[in-house]
């Protein structure tokens, strides 16, 4: 097995794969910010105009100056005279001076001459122009003070941000209705294996149904890439050669699931150095499930096989294209990886210098906390996945885990 | 302020929502699979065959009867008669009786006769037809047999399950090509506030535009509804009956983010009050931000005032509405919610018997943990959200948390 002689681990492949592909240019669409949810902002996106515009009360209660209230209390009331009430969405047309007040409603503008609010609760009407003031304020109290949200200029969000409901909100309060995000990647997917045979047909004895050009398609989709899938391609050279080379054209990137024989992979490989420069980067990562992984780049585009297991497939799917998925879209390739933080149920062995990755069920306990329970199977069998909540990864520097011990598991 | 004077934990009074809310008669429709990530199972799915049909070697190498092998080492060789090679994707034409054996290849079905596979690295070739066996190998080593992945008729995916992408791999593996899902609810969506605007409009003095509709929507898409947004509804109870039952009879649940004022909180409850049995439940919650919440039922159908300052609004969103979908979606209300532990960077001071909700800014430290820096603001400040990367509890029982702790802060 000469090919298996340099494993690198996953981290480090990784590293090697992407210092190998040029910075991507970004593809640009202006699209609906309603519809933006999950997309990546294409600009660095700079307020038009503060937030708010003009002083806001944030309670129910009467604007003021707050010189006029000082040493108020319920003892000793301030005395202020009611002029009148402030519209909502609009400038009030009445000016606070010494010792007047008017109401406010949560979300008013601020009059002219009042500079804090005095919360209802904390007021009585003596009579019908005159308000008992029984808490002092001070200078900008229960205000929202122009710019105090987000000043003009100020950079509301960096490009490479993913949109969330509160971007949406963002967005839509300084008047962009319509957000530039990163064009969605088209990645090529190649499933291949002479067993192999399409979902909708009845496997015959020795056949099996296509499970990764599926896998791959949704991860990639979830990650914000288009999915092409090119089918599945005969166990040949000159069929893989026509094949990659389509998706080439095509795709930004491109993934192969080759046949899980060892010649399959050796194919994969041979076709991926004669398709384009540098050819085939790393050939064997030191994880388990995926050790027959080969990355690779053709004339500056990645070029990933992996291998035909499911498990194994969809596993370094994980590893490997999502943080590529993410820098072709312009994002951060680390980012923040939801997980959950959970006790390990069993003792876990795991090969010292190999990355580990571990299907893991998780439990609530009724005190509200997790229980990792490991899946093992062997890396064939997908519903080791379907069972299981998330994954768990074991550093190549361990040489396992400990039941009891406390780990973050991976959500997928 | 008489609403306030009986404000209900979060926890009960969603408790108390969802106890008033009978169980949701399920809409399904029929999509393709390849189609369905994120969507919901809606009725629980059973394997229609075994998975595999027929045992597979797990590797290259040599098919054998076990007992052939028993015994054999580097030193001491069994000698096997080679009488082929097992085709891929077909039934191998040959049969292995004692002292024979084939090539076979990962993937490949296993030949009549053979009952476990002898890796290609412990062989060796002496003459053309003849196999040097340099391990024993256990019955059914490096086979997968019937069954193993997944039993006939085994529950492969309950119902309320999210399809994600191992679950597309799940279900092509056994010719699911189309799955039924659950309808995505409709969530309808009204705002109101006298000073609010369309956000594509430009405020005047006074004004803002509507921020609510937009991120509420968002969330409810995120969460697998379908958002129904009714526009912006002045503060005047004839408009507002108007709007939410034209909402109800057309949604499965309906969300108003009332003007911010006392009044027309007190106008949304008298609403929902007039508009169906049993009405308001819940007027004011113990959480902060969010105490003006408004939980309700209209004869079945969920109503929820949320406050309308934009940060109590979504956040309020996470607590109510997100567990409000699920539901009509058919899924577990009590979900694994994605986090990440991180040291929080200051004391955050909390007032015992409320529930906090702080917005998070995560930095990577360089030892690959988080910090957990709170964005203090406030809730009408929409980019205290826009800054931050999830949320973080403070629960009732707490006094505050302190600098240094660590903390499971929710992403969102």
């Amino acid at each position: 097995m000469p090919e298996f002689l340099t494993l690198l681990p996953p981290q480090e492949s990784l590293d090697k794969l992407l210092r190998n592909i040029p910075d991507p240019k970004l593809a640009t669409e202006t699209i609906d910010t309603i519809s933006a949810i999950g997309r990546v902002i294409a600009t660095d996106l700079l307020a038009p105009h503060a937030l708010p515009e003009f002083p806001r009360s944030t309670v129910d209660g009467f604007a003021v100056k707050a010189a006029d209230t000082y040493g108020a209390s319920d003892s000793l009331p301030a005395y202020l005279n009611l002029i009148g009430e402030c519209p909502m969405g609009a400038t009030p047309d009445l000016v606070i001076k010494p010792t007047t007040t008017a109401i406010i409603h949560t979300g008013g503008m601020l009059p002219e001459g009042a500079d804090a609010v005095v919360m209802l609760e904390y007021t009585q009407q003596t009579v019908d122009d005159e308000m008992e003031i029984l808490r002092a304020v001070a200078d900008g109290e229960n205000v929202i003070n122009i710019g105090e949200d987000v000043a003009e200029g100020a950079l509301i969000k960096p490009k490479g941000s993913v949109i969330r409901p509160a971007e949406v909100g963002g967005l839509m309060a300084l008047g962009f209705t319509q957000v530039e995000v990163a064009v969605r990647p088209k990645v090529g997917i190649i499933s291949s294996g002479d067993e192999v045979i399409h979902p909708a047909e009845r496997p015959q004895p020795g056949q099996v149904r296509d499970i990764n050009s599926y896998t791959l398609a949704s991860l990639v989709e979830k990650t914000g890439g288009e999915a092409v899938r090119y089918g599945i391609v005969a166990d040949k050279m000159d069929a893989m050669l026509v094949a990659i080379a389509k998706a080439l054209a095509e795709c930004e990137m491109v993934l192969i699931t080759a046949g899980s024989s060892a010649s399959a992979r050796d194919m994969t490989a041979a076709a991926i150095d004669q398709l384009g420069e540098p050819g085939v980067l790393v050939h064997g990562v030191n994880t388990r499930p995926g050790k027959p992984t080969i990355l690779g780049v053709c004339d500056g585009k990645a070029v990933i096989g992996l291998p035909g297991n499911p498990v194994s497939a969809l596993v370094n799917g994980y590893v490997f294209v999502v943080p590529l998925v993410r820098r072709l879209l312009g994002q951060s390739v680390e980012m923040v990886q939801p997980s959950v933080r959970a006790k390990l149920t069993v003792n876990i062995p795991s090969q010292a210098g190999r990355e580990d990755w571990i299907p893991i069920k998780l439990t609530e306990t009724a005190e509200k906390s997790y229980l990792a329970k490991p899946i093992f199977g062997k890396s064939n069998l997908i519903f080791t996945l379907v069972g299981a909540d998330g994954l768990l990864k074991i550093a190549p520097d361990a040489t396992g885990l400990s039941a009891g011990e406390m780990v973050e598991v991976l959500l997928v």
